[in-house]
Formats: structure tokens, C-alpha cells, sequence
């Protein structure tokens, strides 16, 4: 885990966060060694108590030994280290648009992730609140990307990396809300088609109904 | 406030996130106009609802015209802006220390904060567990701050600017939780003193009894 230079992805394969790391590697061609943290067991593994002490959580990018935590906190990391200055970076140039894609994906981590998890744990009254607020800020992202080909125009950059992962549990919004993202989100799903075209989403995202049957354990959905 | 690059802070004067904008502003020499909003109303000002539509809060920095929302972001934004390239900006230039001072940032907004909420919020065991838990996290911090003057070494940056608007509770903390920070987090406390020997700081730091008479107020401590 030391060898000078060596880039390692410590992650699991259903981890959404994680999925951004990886993605975001591949999207800049750094070639990398991937670790698999079960996270169904409840005992997190020595590399990641040593790696990350405070959080104990994945994804962790191991950089000649060192650790960089945190999912977004990895993006920034690998456009810094492999992106900037370079021909393929992450985040567009212009100050106002990298604070443009930084606060979409803040957005994702503060508002959709936590929507997520509630629509999908609740029942009843809950979950008809939490599914009403999903699709709210769906609808949001759908308008923020409007009719471009990604997020910050015609290259796939930071924004798309945060977002794209979730995609793998659309067909389970659909299927535990009872609703069409295409007929709800059309420019987002046009979106989600052109991203799993390319070889670094088609080859980290994971199958989607093997994401809907884990989270169905997860969350004792029936 | 569109007026072609004027910069425009709209903050509430005891909001520590907004803090952290103004004195990274004024670390790197940035004239702003300050437009105070008044978080004791309930209702947003039509400028905030316009320029934060998402989240309605404060700060938001406006710069020629343009929002940019969420204090990290805008400490980005800054340092973008104003700081790359340049002989004085916040974030090292070493893609290692960035993600060291991003991940801490993090902590801060993703541990500390809630903890601190707790703390001033809860009585009996609630607020004795919430007491241990912040003394955890700024004893951690003080680890992390060792005997260097500052986050990063030998200069004031993001991370000197995104912990020290929270020093302004420091005194509300010890009489809250009846503890000496001078005892506990030793290097934390000297480096408090160096921060308010600031102009940038010393400028933008409220009276330490009015923050915890407002937050008396807004938590209800007696």
C-alpha cells in the first residue's frame, strides 16, 4: 500500500461516493489499484481504520501511502494532482463555474443523498413526502442541466462524477415510488444515457437491480 | 448589486460561516460592500430569496452581478479568483496539504457544527455525552494544528479561515460546559490569540458575550 507512486481505490461496489472516485480516475486515464471493503460487515478492515481514523468510511484514494478521504474531497485531489493544467481536467476554469458544479454537488450530498435514504426507509406518510421531495430536487438538477450533453457543457466533468452514481438506483426510485423518471426528468435521463456510453461510468457502475436488491436488504423493504 | 465587479457579502453578523468569507476577503486584500441580513426574522430578504434560491441562507458572496452560495465553496471561489497564481492565497499549493485542509474544512462543517448545536441545545446526559464529544473534536483539531503557527505552516489560509469564526463561541463553550480550553486544547487556544492578532480576523470577529447571549437566546439556555 506503500509502493511510491501506487494510486489504490479502497471502496465497495455499491458505494455511490466511492463510485465518483473511480469514475473520476478512469475519466483522466490515472491507472489505479482497487480494494474491495465489504461494507455488510460491520467490522471495518485494519487498512481502513489506519487509513481513515476519523471517519472510518470509503472511498479512501491511497496515493504513494498517503490517504485522501472524503468523495468530493477525492475529486478535487485527482483533478489537482492528474487534471489541472493539463488537456482533461475536472472542473471547468472559470472561477464561476467550478463554484457553479461545487455547490450542485454539495447539493447531492446535503439534500439528495438524505432524501434518498429517507424515501427508501419510511413508510406511509413519510415516504410519500420524502418521494415528493426526490423528484423536487431531481426536477432541480434536470433544469440545472437543461439541454446540454453534461453538466457544464460539452465535456463530462465534476458534476457528472458526483451525480452519476445515483443513477444506478433510478430503476429503484421507480420502482419503490411507483413513478416514470423519464416522463419526470427527461433531459436527466437523456443524460444518464450519454454518461453509461462512456467506458469509465459502463465500467464502475454496477447493475441496477443488484443496487435495488441490496438497498431492499439494507432498509427491510418488502 | 450588479454593478460590473463589485463584490458584495451578504451575511448575518454572528454567522460563523459567513465569517470565514469576510476574513478570507480581507486576507487577500478583496473590497466588498457588507449587506447585513438579519437571521432573527423569520422571513429571507427578497435579495437572499433571489440570490440563494436553493437554499435561502447566508453567506452568499456576489460578485459582479453573480451569486456564489455555501462558505467553502466561496472560500474556493476566493481563492480562485483573488488567491491562485498569486504571491498570497489560501489553499496550499500541494495537492496533499489541499486535501488535508479540505478534509478538516469538512469535519468542521460535518462534525464540530452539529456537536456544538447539540451541546448548546441539550441538558443532562444528552449535553454531557455532546460536552465529551466536542472536547474530542477540537482536541482533535488541536492534534492537527501541533506547534505549527498555523493549518498549513507558516501562513493563514482556508483552513485558519474556515476554524476560526467558531473561536468566537470558544468562551461560550467554557461557561456552557464548565471546562478550561486552555487546559484542554493548549496549541488551539495560542493559535486563537496569533488568528485575532489579524486585522482580517480582529475585524470581522464578534464580541465573544454577544455570541453566546444570541445563542442563549436562540437555544434557550437559562
Amino acid at each position: 500500500m506503500d509502493t511510491a507512486g501506487e494510486v489504490a481505490c479502497v471502496d465497495f461496489w455499491a458505494n455511490g461516493f466511492g463510485m465518483r472516485a473511480r469514475i473520476a480516475l478512469r475519466e483522466l486515464g490515472v491507472a489505479f489499484r482497487y480494494v474491495e471493503e465489504d461494507l455488510r460487515v460491520r467490522e471495518r478492515s485494519e487498512l481502513v481504520r489506519r487509513m481513515n481514523p476519523v471517519h472510518r468510511s470509503v472511498p479512501i484514494l491511497v496515493h504513494g501511502g498517503r490517504p485522501v478521504c472524503g468523495s468530493l474531497n477525492i475529486l478535487e485531489y485527482i483533478d489537482d494532482t492528474w487534471g489541472n493544467n493539463k488537456a482533461r481536467c475536472l472542473l471547468p476554469k472559470d472561477p464561476v463555474h467550478r463554484a457553479h458544479a461545487r455547490f450542485w454537488a454539495d447539493f447531492i450530498d446535503q439534500k439528495v443523498f438524505s432524501t434518498q435514504t429517507r424515501f427508501l426507509k419510511s413508510k406511509g406518510e413519510e415516504k410519500a413526502v420524502a418521494k415528493c421531495e426526490l423528484l423536487e430536487q431531481l426536477k432541480r438538477l434536470d433544469e440545472v442541466l437543461g439541454d446540454k450533453a453534461f453538466f457544464a457543457g460539452d465535456e463530462f466533468g465534476f458534476l457528472d462524477a458526483a451525480l452519476v452514481p445515483f443513477s444506478s438506483m433510478f430503476r429503484g426510485y421507480e420502482q419503490h415510488g411507483g413513478f416514470s423518471l423519464d416522463t419526470e426528468c427527461p433531459s436527466l435521463m437523456r443524460w444518464v444515457r450519454r454518461c453509461k456510453e462512456r467506458e469509465s461510468v459502463k465500467s464502475v457502475l454496477p447493475d441496477e437491480d443488484d443496487m435495488y436488491e441490496l438497498h431492499k436488504k439494507w432498509y427491510g423493504i418488502e
